[in-house]
């Protein structure tokens, strides 16, 4: 039996920090790991960001409800869950993610978790466990899945080279070029592609 | 970070096996575990007569399709998919479960499938692996999920007994007299109550 993981952002969503930058004008919440490459660092960065400008979760979570999934990505993900199971893995935290996974008929999500304090500002962050994604493929096969994993980044590719089948959603060219051996889709057609051939459809 | 398993039929469905027995009038049909307790003599008694009536599985599918999940199931699936994560587990094949899962908004379902030959036939079943649902818990807690566990019936209790916290969902008397650690909930309500408290609402 098969069973697909996917990554969140990038593949359903857009970047959910870029845009609390974008929306909130706050341009320094734009850094990523490709600015400030200690995780730890960057979201204590994040975090203190958050504060000093006096933003709660409930106005972060305003932000996020304002944003749309990726076109056709709700189709996508009902084309999937209708033909096999469906398990999103992610490095956002739930918190954040909610508002973007009702609009898409809330598919199961694994991903990490804040800590907010009584007035309602995220004091803290709780990653699940380190390489949180290549474990979940772990778990699955070990009740018996095949897994087809797919991701856009480089901290997808653990996940994807531990799948039965791993597939590069468009990734950015330096991804593309370090793991050749990742069959690439451009697009939910190519994708869809993919995983039918994956599954032996 | 808290997550639920939870059996499919008896509690978001009406039982699989006997709908399908009484919308097609055949009696025989109506056996369970209770009646052949060796499942694999049961199925493949069943096979035999899904055989014998030359029913294929897309009929069977149709008589599915016409089956509802039970009174304020999809309410209660959503509420709890809002709150936390949802991860259905059952010992029916996805085949079958594919019709109702569609009415629910394709919660993720880990279960059992079919084999089917080029006439549509049903010809085997294979099941994903022993102990299948409590394997699901296990592998939930090894990801670091708090399990909150869900079903009603006796095949249910080895995986609610695995999890962090096991709840009975309108129990027969025997299951009930025969586990009293675990709590019951007689209906959606009370459920929601001790899923809350688990989770520290």
């Amino acid at each position: 039996m098969h069973l697909v993981t996917s990554d969140l952002e990038g593949v359903f969503t857009p970047e959910i920090w870029i845009n609390v930058a974008e929306k909130t004008g706050i341009e320094e919440l734009r850094l990523t790991t490709r600015d400030i490459s200690d995780y730890d660092v960057l979201m204590k960065k994040r975090l203190a960001i958050l504060k000093e400008h006096k933003l709660t979760l409930a106005d972060i979570q305003a932000v996020i409800a304002k944003m749309s999934p990726l076109d056709g990505a709700s189709e996508f993900l009902d084309w999937i869950r209708s033909r096999t199971q469906l398990i999103i893995v992610s490095d956002t935290f739930s918190e954040f993610a909610g508002p973007l996974m009702e609009q898409l008929g809330w598919p199961t999500l694994l991903c990490h978790h804040l800590t907010v304090n009584g007035n309602g500002m995220v004091t803290d962050y709780n990653l699940r466990q380190p390489s949180g994604k290549m474990k979940v493929v772990r778990a699955m096969q070990s009740l018996k899945y095949n897994v087809i994993a797919m991701g856009d980044s480089y901290n997808d590719t653990e996940m994807l080279l531990a799948a039965d089948k791993g597939v590069l959603f468009k990734p950015p060219r330096n991804v593309k070029e370090e793991f050749p051996q990742l069959p690439v889709a451009e697009d939910y057609e190519a994708a869809k592609q993919i995983i039918s051939a994956a599954m032996g459809f």
